[in-house]
């Protein structure tokens, strides 16, 4: 398990948290939820506004950027698809080093930092460095994106259970990770996030292992 | 598909959206986060800080409704655990009722109102009863309570597939509408939401499906 601190509630200059501003370098890994930036959080949002440094991806909404102050660094790494401007190892080490100068840092994700973003090896690089860090969750794409379509992905009545699937797979990889056979019918909602490269092949996946192909489905870009 | 309206962006007040004022009697079905103020969203506060009635659950932070103005109508139809204070069927006829008046309101939903909120079957009353209404989703606890004890639910090396299940099957039902079978080894992470009071039964559907009892497991209350 990561260290982690929690900061809950509002502070004396009724801002949501204390920021920990005796110990500087540390890193917020922050979730920038799916776009709107109405779906920012309050946190999130104080976060920006006290950093020293942004790091940021393609997936989060740049308008977010615009809460920052004039003097921030804001630092783009861009994600799009399976392309990095920066590799991984390299955003890891702009963390570490940007942390080890003092500085507070907003790591901005995309959606939730913990969904597919590889926020894990980030708080994982950070632990192992000894720098501070905080996890801010956001509103997850897999949730709230059917949820702007119209679609609640529980229903009392039709699904007590959600898959929720990565679609980024290697299609060039021998075997997949995920376990179709299972999951095709064990779970009643299935969210599939990033699956629009290998759409053909997912669907192949899923009803060639027993789900009906009547099975209503959204592709949402 | 249920209808509803997006708006985005920012208005001409500063506001993340406009409120439509010129079409009264309008819910808004908010998420409001896992009960960290600091996760609630910029559009749900500002749904809060407009609305003339806000519905709210025991599961919604009651700090939340400070963000409202003084004269906004704040009803509690509570639900703790399996009981209610309010009948679904009547917290349907009271949203009904309070738009009908052309109230702009207010259902603040725990966590995410389209996941295992009942959310879904609020929207489809609405729907049917031809009330207007948008859905602003929130930071769901089936990721953000994992992500703050230090446990990211997806991770490069560890986990491409998470499900997320209801807990609080009725323990009495001939059959569970899970399929524990599949989803046991289906998925990498399992999230269990509302499970604590049918633990031990949990427990035995996932390791009695082939899970091994050594998956590194953790109970957050």
């Amino acid at each position: 398990m990561l260290s982690k601190e929690i900061n809950l509630g509002y502070n004396d200059e009724g801002g949501y948290f204390h920021m920990k501003h005796n110990k500087p370098g540390k890193v917020y890994l922050v979730g920038a939820g799916p776009g709107d930036i109405g779906l920012f959080t309050l946190k999130g949002k104080e976060c920006v506004e006290r950093a020293d440094v942004i790091i940021y991806d393609y997936l989060a909404n740049a308008a977010i950027l615009a809460f920052a102050r004039p003097d921030t660094e804001c630092i783009f790494v861009g994600k799009h698809g399976g392309s990095s401007i920066m590799p991984q190892e390299e955003i890891n080490r702009l963390l570490t080093k940007k942390a080890s100068e003092g500085k507070t840092i907003v790591r901005l994700k995309g959606g939730d930092p913990f969904i597919f973003g590889r926020g894990g090896e980030e708080a994982e690089h950070l632990a192992a460095t000894g720098i501070h860090f905080e996890i801010i969750p956001g509103v997850t794409s897999a949730i709230s994106v059917p949820a702007y379509a119209g679609i609640p992905l529980t229903h009392r009545k039709y699904s007590s259970t959600i898959g929720i699937v990565t679609g980024n797979e290697d299609a060039k990889k021998k075997k997949s990770a995920i376990a179709w056979d299972k999951i095709a019918t064990g779970v009643d909602t299935i969210v599939i996030l990033m699956g629009l490269r290998n759409l053909s092949s997912i669907v192949k996946n899923v009803t060639g292992n027993g789900r009906s192909p009547d099975t209503p489905a959204a592709v949402i870009q």
